[in-house]
């Protein structure tokens, strides 16, 4: 559908500023993209990013526009979990069927290459130009070097806040009344690492799994990149006996890698150098109502619902959210107020739904993972879906092998969960959990 | 005991920061309250105040620097509830025991008066000085007349933050990072209306009541003055059917009173012009964490919790923090960090919990008042606690007419409620209600 052009500032070069850009951009928009960042394709990369794991709602998006194939190129699929346990030797879990797979990507390289994209496809970049206040009704923008001094004023038709967790321009909604905010950090931490490439250019560990080093309460992550490398991250409590705070000194980061984590350790001296260089950041669900302004301004990403990043879902409920509006546009035409509201009220619950199951990851991975009970719970549901597939489907395959509404995934894990608890509850389950029993409760209750 | 003498700011003038000020000249610091808004003792009140109901935990606070005689003298003590129930007459409920009451206060007539006593114990009073930005590890605040002009820089040892649900002081806190936060609006909104005094000066309605007509999803409340007048309160959704937004003409507020509030029906007209010369406020409910910064900056009262009015008790809660805080501060003499985590740490889980009880009492007085079984269950309550008294305090009772923490409160209401689910499940419950099987279970689950 044509739209009649608009004048649209977008605030934020990051993933979903520069996929929203380049969107927009083919309706025959004028798109201004504003970053207080330099160019990320002029700096080196900052060391505080986990990387990413495109899914099935990712691709989609990029689809959409035509660029999935180009961005599998920098690309890696990982089809499976590479649990390194202690004391065991590493074995694989199958994260779905056959030709399912996440796919790890560095946050930089991808932000580089979707700001080409756009800046290709015509889209105007302001770089480190900081906006510093929002007029909401006139969809203003004002931006200078500070806070105090000149700033300079630029009117569009519609802006849209695509500047993260921290957002600019939600901020300036927030002080208005009646608008639901909420930040709430959790207590652990997290710091990227980095495991370089072989001499020869290929990867140290498997390439095409998601190493996990799951520790109760603190995980290692190995995520691989086309260069050989691994980026990893270490989750750990901030403060506490085993804790960021608790490792002054590399002497005790060596000992403390060595210890934890012995699969790694030919790694030890850079893991431990890496400790003390990168910052060690902190994260936060976000979530706010409403996500729109009239018809002048809306969140998008990041800006509008900021999760935890336990379910590999940040970036792609930020491209979803793209998804679905381009979908109302093509609804709505030029009506950019039933555009708005639309976009709201059908993104928001499914924002909420990935917070609450991004967090209970978070909760299941620091506190259950040694709980006997809940690992043959997740032995009979697996034995259970490979039998039945059609019947069962896991809720991981539901967030990250589907396009249904995060909602709904989660309404349909709250159900699974229900029967689960009544065949946890039967009498001896530790003895009969392959059993016909089980198996015909299950059928029985679906 | 004497404190080493400290140059201490104060932001807000309101009754949270004119009672801490008086507290904290008493150990001979410096004291200076800033406000943004011009002296209350020098203006006509805004109209968009709920006056105030002054309980145990406030009288205690008042107490422990001897003005609670002075202040009784601008209050009115209600000792019951007049329900105004259409189709009924009039009828009355006792809070408590014979001597327990709530006491009605203007916000206005209250505030002027503590800021008479803080001005004359020694405080230094700033009005009209807007703080713009605090600068939090150095205790600096800066004023000005607008946000991007020149500013005046002020050096402290201690900033207080009592400057409401939308503090400046915990604006500047909530920009750091792991700090929790949140803030969520009702769809109910208020609006201040008012009943004048007869010819006399006498009071239209009974003057030791609090007057409440409850209508489901609004109601309209009112609380005698001295003066004869009493404020009144409606309490409406802002959007729907019966709402603020549909009544748009005189001649409809007209009518929305006469067949709603028949009772007031001799104030209609200055109902219906109060309606429109009033604003409509929004209520909100904040919640925060961490309250304090290092040994340097606090909240007191609203700005670090604020709740919805519904079960009167903000501006106890206020000024309880205040009466702890002045406890801790006995305890610790001068070290103020430790004042400042003891502080938080006491007194979190009781703002949490009195936001979770004025919460619950709204969606009380919405959506339950007009259950038959909610009412029964009230009325088996009423007769268990007045027959065993010792046995059964009721939830008000332990909010307002107790001094015990909050949190313990709502725990213990808690387990009322979990007996109570007991008792109504019972079979032909409507029958048995005042029978001695009742009586009987209660007790043998106490």
């Amino acid at each position: 559908m044509k739209q009649q052009p608009k004048n649209i500032a977008i605030v934020g070069s990051g993933l979903v500023g520069s996929l929203l850009a380049i969107y927009l951009k083919k309706y025959g928009h004028t798109v201004t993209v504003f970053d207080r960042r330099p160019d990320i394709r002029t700096i080196v990369f900052s060391g505080r990013s986990i990387n990413l794991a495109m899914s099935d709602r990712g691709w989609k998006a990029l689809s959409e526009i035509g660029i999935e194939e180009e961005i599998k190129k920098i690309a890696i699929p990982l089809d499976k979990r590479a649990m390194h346990v202690v004391g065991k030797p590493v074995y694989f879990q199958k994260y779905g069927h056959d030709g399912e797979a996440i796919w790890s990507i560095s946050r930089g390289v991808l932000n580089r290459r979707m700001i080409d994209l756009a800046e290709k496809s015509g889209v105007i970049l302001k770089f480190e130009e900081k906006v510093w206040d929002v007029d909401l009704p006139e969809a203003k923008l004002y931006t200078g070097d500070t806070e105090k001094g000149e700033w300079q004023e630029y009117k569009f038709d519609l802006i849209f806040g695509c500047d993260g967790a921290f957002s600019r321009v939600r901020h300036k909604m927030q002080r208005r009344s009646r608008f639901d905010y909420s930040q709430d950090f959790i207590d652990v931490g997290y710091k990227e690492l980095t495991i370089a490439a072989n001499a020869d250019g290929t990867h140290k560990l498997d390439a095409n799994s998601f190493h996990i080093w799951p520790r109760g309460k603190y995980m290692f992550i190995a995520m691989p990149n086309l260069d050989g490398s691994f980026t990893c991250t270490l989750f750990m409590p901030f403060e506490g006996d085993v804790s960021f705070e608790s490792i002054k000194t590399k002497q005790e980061a060596k000992a403390f890698f060595e210890i934890n984590f012995p699969s790694v350790d030919h790694e030890i001296e850079n893991l431990a150098t890496d400790f003390f260089k990168n910052p060690t950041s902190a994260m936060v669900t976000m979530k706010c109502y409403p996500w729109t302004y009239w018809d002048k301004v809306a969140l998008v990403g990041d800006s509008a619902h900021a999760v935890v990043p336990f379910y590999g879902q940040g970036m792609n409920a930020g491209f979803e959210d793209i998804y679905a509006l381009n979908k109302i546009i093509k609804q709505y035409g030029d009506d950019w107020e039933a555009i708005f509201q639309t976009y709201q009220k059908e993104r928001k619950p499914n924002a909420d739904a990935i917070a609450e199951l991004s967090y209970r990851n978070f909760m299941e991975m620091s506190s259950k993972t040694a709980d006997p009970k809940f690992l043959l719970q997740k032995k009979i549901e697996k034995r259970f879906a490979d039998k039945y597939p059609d019947k069962w489907i896991p809720l991981y395959s539901r967030v990250t092998f589907s396009d249904r509404p995060y909602a709904e995934a989660l309404a349909m894990g709250d159900e699974q969960e229900k029967i689960m608890e009544h065949i946890m509850a039967i009498p001896d389950i530790e003895e009969k959990w392959d059993g016909a029993e089980v198996e015909a409760k299950i059928l029985g209750m679906l």
